[in-house]
């Protein structure tokens, strides 16, 4: 394995952190919640919105930008949908706490959607989603974030990367769940290539004139592009779901919503953000069996199919991320080495032993 | 106006239009809704999905392969959801019944969603998003459609350009509509490119081998490319969400999916096609004009940027066609020569007049 990365035990991991995160004054339940999100990005492969992120959510705390022992709260309810104030807590608690109101929703009504307001960054949009597979449900899950896209037209940041998550439950364990940004990277990506020197991709960047550029300090400090990239690429599709997304998270729910809400790990202001959550049993449809086999049909059938060249599969959505669970089950969850240091040096202040290695490392 | 295109009036348009599909089968009724949906594409400006698709709708109905007379039925019923069987009719008069049952469940119950199966390609997806806008509901349409689609890494047409809108009620007439499909560009542009001998774009096709072809020829023997491209500037983005749409219509709703969907316009075989309705009413979230307020002040916020070079203005999703109406209602709807003459000729048919055009040409 790569000398860069080391390798930690899944239970170890979560319990390190939810540690730190009731150091940092979260309740036993809420670290617990928030912990356990954290560390199944990183399971699923997925490290920029895992555990690496922990110093600075601690730093929203301390800043007191963030409020680590709220819990959300009802504000408006009816039989299939629900309006959840997440009182400026960590937004996987109300994330988990509006996603699971849903499935209760879809489970006795059939469809069930809540949204969110006043919440925080809540790492994967896709761990929310996949509550919904639990219990055969069909799971979504939006959420804004700060401004970093530039509309198609535009040069300023004022849409969000804004994720879309879609789960849907096929019975033998290798469900669908697509989870991706409406921008074609996320600016870490850009960050990575300015720090290494590389060029970006066509369709991921403007400069700060609105250009497309292919320089990764220029597009740092210019705007991403939304999926599609410019125009003629089919980026006023990407926008537009960017938006979509805002409308339905923010808008709907009544926090803030693009150019309005504050930079990504500002400690200065509540974040205020706003998530969706929808339920939906396919058994409302049909039998449950009869489309789960559907399902897996269609999957089997796009994975089967005859590859391009370069390629050694087909993939659908959510599988590099399960293959990459099932392998950080077997041999511990990948973390680059600077995160364990930081996971250690928290741990520290909140009095932890050191993260245990496995043997393997 | 350009020589090649010719005004019509919009509601002559219509008339002429139910006429043909009443003489080609269809009921009064269903004539009626069908006319009205192929006619508001072309008055938004979207040719592709209008009136000239009208020979290839009649083709279909003389071939048998759709039964024009048929129907939609109800096969499974909740409070908050429904399975409509299409019936092999015309996909506009499923899709019709189908979102306005769920804008009535959504009146009841807050939210709604019907599938249809049995369908057929029922124009653009946007027009029964909007139907929700009538109740200030927020509406969401999908549909499935004949592959044309290559999957990340595959070579294939295996998955269709699966449209995905999204409407959302502002209170001022200017609603946000976001149709698009969720490939990069539709065939039809291709055939274009390809007739006229222009390169294509980057990110639009892969040739029969699988690989990125700016070629119009090569691709139109090889695939389309998801929305985003290859896999480097997110083309499996793209690729997920039109595998989303197949699992949420053909695949929840019992319908054909994938590759096993037929070609477009095959006349030897029913499409069996899904689709998905949702309608959602923004009032269970919090008052109504508050959440109109915030809509239009993140879309004004939008147009409100800074420009980038080339670019008069920055819009919004469906700003674009909500102008080319209201020109249409002022001057007529604009189609181009060849289309008239093939809607003349098919009217001749039926024993119709010919389309009368408006005085400006």
């Amino acid at each position: 394995m790569n000398g860069d990365y080391r390798r930690v035990d899944e239970d170890a991991l979560r319990s390190h952190t939810a540690a730190v995160l009731r150091g940092a004054g979260m309740t036993a339940d809420g670290a617990a919640i928030a912990a356990g999100v954290l560390v199944a990005s990183d399971a699923r492969g997925i490290e920029s919105h895992g555990v690496a992120r922990l110093p600075q959510y601690v730093r929203l705390i301390d800043s007191g930008a963030l409020d680590p022992a709220a819990g959300p709260s009802i504000e408006r309810e009816s039989a299939t949908t629900a309006l959840v104030d997440g009182n400026n807590g960590m937004g996987h608690v109300a994330g988990d706490y509006a996603m699971r109101l849903a499935i209760a929703k879809a489970r006795d009504h059939d469809i069930g959607v809540v949204t969110v307001r006043d919440s925080n960054h809540y790492g994967i949009a896709g761990y929310y989603a996949m509550l919904a597979l639990e219990h055969d449900l069909i799971g979504i899950s939006l959420t804004n974030s700060s401004p970093l896209v530039a509309p198609t037209g535009g040069r300023e940041r004022m849409v969000g990367t804004n994720p879309i998550a879609v789960a849907v439950p096929t019975g033998d364990g290798r469900p669908f769940v697509l989870d991706m940004a409406t921008s074609t990277v996320p600016i870490g990506r850009l960050e990575v290539y300015a720090r290494k020197g590389l060029p970006l991709q066509t369709g991921w960047a403007v400069d700060k004139a609105g250009e497309e550029t292919l320089d990764a300090g220029e597009g740092m400090e210019g705007a991403l592009l939304p999926l599609g990239g410019v125009l003629a690429t089919g980026g006023y599709k990407g926008y537009g779901l960017g938006v979509a997304v805002d409308l339905l998270t923010g808008v709907l729910a009544g926090g803030k919503y693009g150019p309005l809400i504050y930079g990504l790990w500002d400690a200065t202001n509540p974040s205020d953000l706003g998530q969706f959550f929808l339920a939906l049993d396919p058994a409302a449809f049909g039998p449950l069996e009869e489309f789960h086999a559907r399902a897996r049909d269609l999957l089997s059938q796009l994975t089967g199919g005859d590859r391009a060249p370069g390629y050694q599969e087909i993939l659908v959505a959510g599988e590099k991320e399960r293959r990459a669970h099932e392998d950080a089950l077997a041999h511990g969850v990948r973390l680059y080495h600077s995160v364990v240091a930081a996971l250690d040096e928290l741990g520290a202040r909140f009095g932890l032993d050191h993260l245990p290695r496995r043997a393997a490392d």
